[in-house]
């Protein structure tokens, strides 16, 4: 009998964490639990994951494993930087809003950020930042921090990212981005995501897997020569070293395998794109930002909020705007989407705008 | 298929966290794999689990899981440190040789080590330390951390334990429990889990998950009030909070339900007693510390480590001495100990000492 | 025979840290140069200074004397900060801008950074920070920091210090001045520093003495009794702790005795309005900023900027917009800016603007 | 009139840093006070003292100026580490015991602590810590810092320093000397201070200069050429860059001009040879370490300890044994002996041991 039966698991807008395992992620963690194996990584499903990772991000990818989003970002800057060193990101950044200070604490360093439009940010608007290289009294700009898809679901052109390498090499700056989503974006884009991450040229990459149905896993990837050989101590010593690594990397060998990523990716993307397209037929609501991944970003009527956050749940983004985040598992069903609509039918009956 | 199906799962001595996950553990992971459920410990199965660690440990613990066995050390130990502290532990303490500076890192502080037998060390041991308790140039003991089994697998007894409490907290210092392996201390104390912590008046305890047949989970266990309100925002800037907590939530309820910690604790302890009565009969071999729990410390004839180890793998504690360690996970059978015994006959005789 | 007798000394606007140290404080330090004394902060010349801190800030002052500014800053602010919590300062602040990333290191925590005029910021403008109090995700503000005057060189109102004070109270934060120039502030708002300071209910000064004629010293100022007991050890792990303590209360002694203070403070501030006054008959420049302490920020026609610069050494603040900081030392006379008016005229001659 | 006339400034054996300024520095000090002067080491004095410190430590030295002997052992370090590395060091080092937990604060890593004769260690004792160069449990040695002279007051043999470059380039270690009281350690081995710094091709210095009779600075020196770009901005993050820094550059300038160092180093460790040698009439005094600085360590019967004590302050240095630090400054005169005799002589008539 399973104890957790009794429990409640309600659709949920509130994030694409608040789905639970793909299948086929949970059948290859399953499927790892055999017999004894080499701990801390150096394991044959380690191995065998590893081949699936030089094949989507080409034979330069350095992988390694760990927790959470924020481990991954704090841990790939960590590669590049010393304590007096800065980072140059947007002022919407995860790293920014929403890891507690865990990338001054880790780091010892700065964050500089720049006001942005969706989530983006412009080579050109670090001017200011870069102007004091090389003063004493300034925490020194060395890696700039790009989101794909932003905070706000919004992608880049590869043009964008293109000039942004381009930038940060003139400058002599490290590019790393945070791509706990990167495979929506890869789908928006019509992209792989080896032309994202190595085709582009990128020193290092946080990519995510738990917001795209694993169970708990994210990688950092280190494209970058240089950047490679103290990674193993940095996260031992950031306390993201896992023992039994076989059943993180079971997972990613499932998202890997068979392009499941990819898959996942369009499906949640295609779902996100579907709503938005509904939602037009209620006038009273309005989308945000181009919608270019999972995320929706939804301005309600004040009085809907709380009836609508009543009968699924949702965060709001924007208190005094009334602008909500609505995000799409890997598991959202057309008729998801049909609950959802006849909730806003029903709250738009219930409290009618004068 | 299983993908992993050709790959290598050999015995090994290695380490507990060689062994896979326990059935049951497995078991609750897939049944909590229903639906939507909230994010970062707000979940139904999170709920559920702490029914269990009340009911364990008594209604004062509060606990937060972590991913691993460092990282529940020093998160505990940053509940109650400033800076400017310093923690007392034993020499052969994990926190001190196998964390790679992560406690320094983290708590910004100092660890004062003390030389042990066994592991074990004495409360008249941090005389030195404690003479300096308010000199500024001194950092400041806060919180002794005893580790129950010790690294070389020894307990020490109730009295003992209490005697450091009325210590500590004649000196005003906090009192931390690595219990990495807890449970096979209490398996080998005879005591319940409740006797050794809150029953002893503990602040804070490491219990470790993994390496007893988890996935990949540990929980720190506070039970001093004043150190609960900081401990979220502390776990989440170092990069521990999960966010699809319910599947750490559901290998610790497994784990504590209908008691499964003890079947599996007193299983290896059991296993590791039997195997060192068995070695009695191989006079060349000797058991250097006392057997109380899953793991054996034992001295080899030098020409035995290479070739033993070649059929089974284990770790060389003290390269001068030959002392090796074995240790014996929750999945270790009967069969498995006749199997290295089998192999020591084969290397006694392919490698006669003179 | 002076060695130092043939190198160049010349007169500047750079900073006020350009001038040397103020005759009184330069004999003070040669009067506390007799036999022995004992060493960090246990001596009589630390005791008389207290004496003259007490009778100038009142009775409630904790002073501990530091080396910097940036230290003055980041001790006081570590008193009452865990690595979780963030500070609110202003985007332009000595914290953000000029200290290299030390808040981050030390604290391991954030700033919380708001757009200011003149450098001013208002309570209202950090609701958006305060909004998420609680949120285990965002590094919780628990600092509010000003600087007075600004490194504008702005003063507050006392209703607007007040309003502050009054509103931090009620957010459960603390209230920090970074007043490297303070006694510059005092003499504009015709106030004493005990108004202030603890007559304005802070928490937290930094008191400068650099700028102000002393040869190094600063001093963090602890009105919050909760705040005071940690401060020794902090201030020994940031490595602040002088050993020859007599020589700094010695600087600091001179400093307030028979208010020197405020007789240096009123020179300066008097000069810089001064020298504003005497600019208007230049109309070619335009200062930018109001002139309340020893600072003018003045917009200079493009091509005079090098020139200028040649026969008078400053900094330029905003490239951009060819603003440049003019600051004058305690040691200012009306003959230099006699001689800054000429260099200004022969400027204008050689350099005319069509 | 000397406001500190009336104030008590008592013989004292409590540090060399209970002294005052040399009236030799003291006038350098006043020397340098003329005019203005940049900020920041990038004035002239600077440069003059600069010229001193290559005549002195030979061309490939770099000498930043710090605060405190802890900010120079610190900063020195933080050159060479990165925060999973550690540092090698005697169990009896001011860094290990006497900086409050400032090295495990900056550098984020951790000491590895040998035991000492006399506070010397020596290469072999480091093998169980380079054992586990390249396991990434373990935080990875990467300096090793011995004092010279001791903790103790003891000096190495030129041999064994050579020892230990030898050892430590062939293990891939940096070296670094607190030299806090270098010149004691040059006067007794009859050495110049290139001899113990370039010389011996140590990479990192940190150079005393408060307990040689400075008013407070100190002095890091790096002579390798790989760890010298990222000073400056360590040292301003560390809180130590000194604004008005020709202040400390004079202090310097006087300390090494006409080798005033060797005059102040041959007269106090002179000094405490002439002590330890009249102290033989005193059968009931034991001197404990060889003396070989400016210090004698003394063990005295325990019922003088106290009477001594009230007669002329000196610090307990270990309360089991009696034994006491006496240090002797650079202002201590023969009547200063005589004195402490007398005083030794009294307490004996008073305190007579059975």
């Amino acid at each position: 009998m399973n104890p957790f039966e009794a429990l409640e698991f309600r659709l949920s807008l509130g994030s694409d964490n608040h789905s639970g395992v793909h299948p086929k992620v949970m059948q290859a963690i399953i499927d790892a639990n055999r017999g004894h194996a080499h701990a801390y990584g150096l394991d044959e499903v380690c191995r065998l994951a590893e081949l699936e990772f030089t094949r989507v991000f080409g034979p330069d990818v350095m992988v390694q494993y760990v927790f959470t989003g924020t481990a991954a970002n704090v841990l790939a800057l960590s590669t590049g930087l010393k304590s007096y060193n800065g980072v140059i990101t947007s002022e919407v950044s995860h790293l920014h809003l929403d890891e507690c200070g865990a990338p001054e604490k880790f780091l010892g360093g700065k964050l500089w950020t720049l006001p942005s439009i969706d989530g983006r940010i412009r080579p050109e608007q670090s001017a200011d930042v870069l102007d004091r290289m090389g003063d004493q009294h300034f925490s020194q700009p060395k890696i700039v921090s790009l989101t794909l898809p932003t905070e706000l679901g919004v992608t880049y052109t590869l043009d964008e990212l293109h000039a942004w390498r381009k930038f940060t090499r003139a400058k002599g700056l490290l590019l790393h981005l945070d791509g706990a989503r990167l495979a929506n974006a890869a789908a928006t884009m019509g992209c792989s995501l080896k032309e994202l991450t190595s085709g582009l040229g990128v020193d290092l990459v946080s990519l995510g897997g738990t917001k795209n149905g694993l169970m708990g896993a994210e990688a950092v990837l280190i494209f970058n020569p240089d950047l490679k050989a103290d990674f193993k101590y940095l996260r031992k010593q950031a306390m993201q070293l896992s023992s039994k690594t076989r059943f993180l990397a079971a997972q990613f060998y499932a998202y890997l395998k068979d392009d499941l990523w990819r898959d996942i990716a369009r499906h949640s993307t295609k779902a996100a794109a579907d709503l938005a397209e509904q939602l037009k037929s209620v006038p009273e609501l309005e989308v945000v930002h181009p919608v270019q991944s999972n995320a929706l970003f939804v301005r309600l009527p004040k009085s809907w909020v709380k009836p609508l956050r009543e009968r699924i749940f949702f965060y709001i983004w924007d208190h005094e705007q009334n602008i909500c985040r609505w995000m799409l598992g890997f598991d959202w069903r057309a008729a998801d989407t049909n609950t959802l609509l006849s909730h806003i039918h029903e709250v738009k009956k219930c409290f009618p705008i004068k």
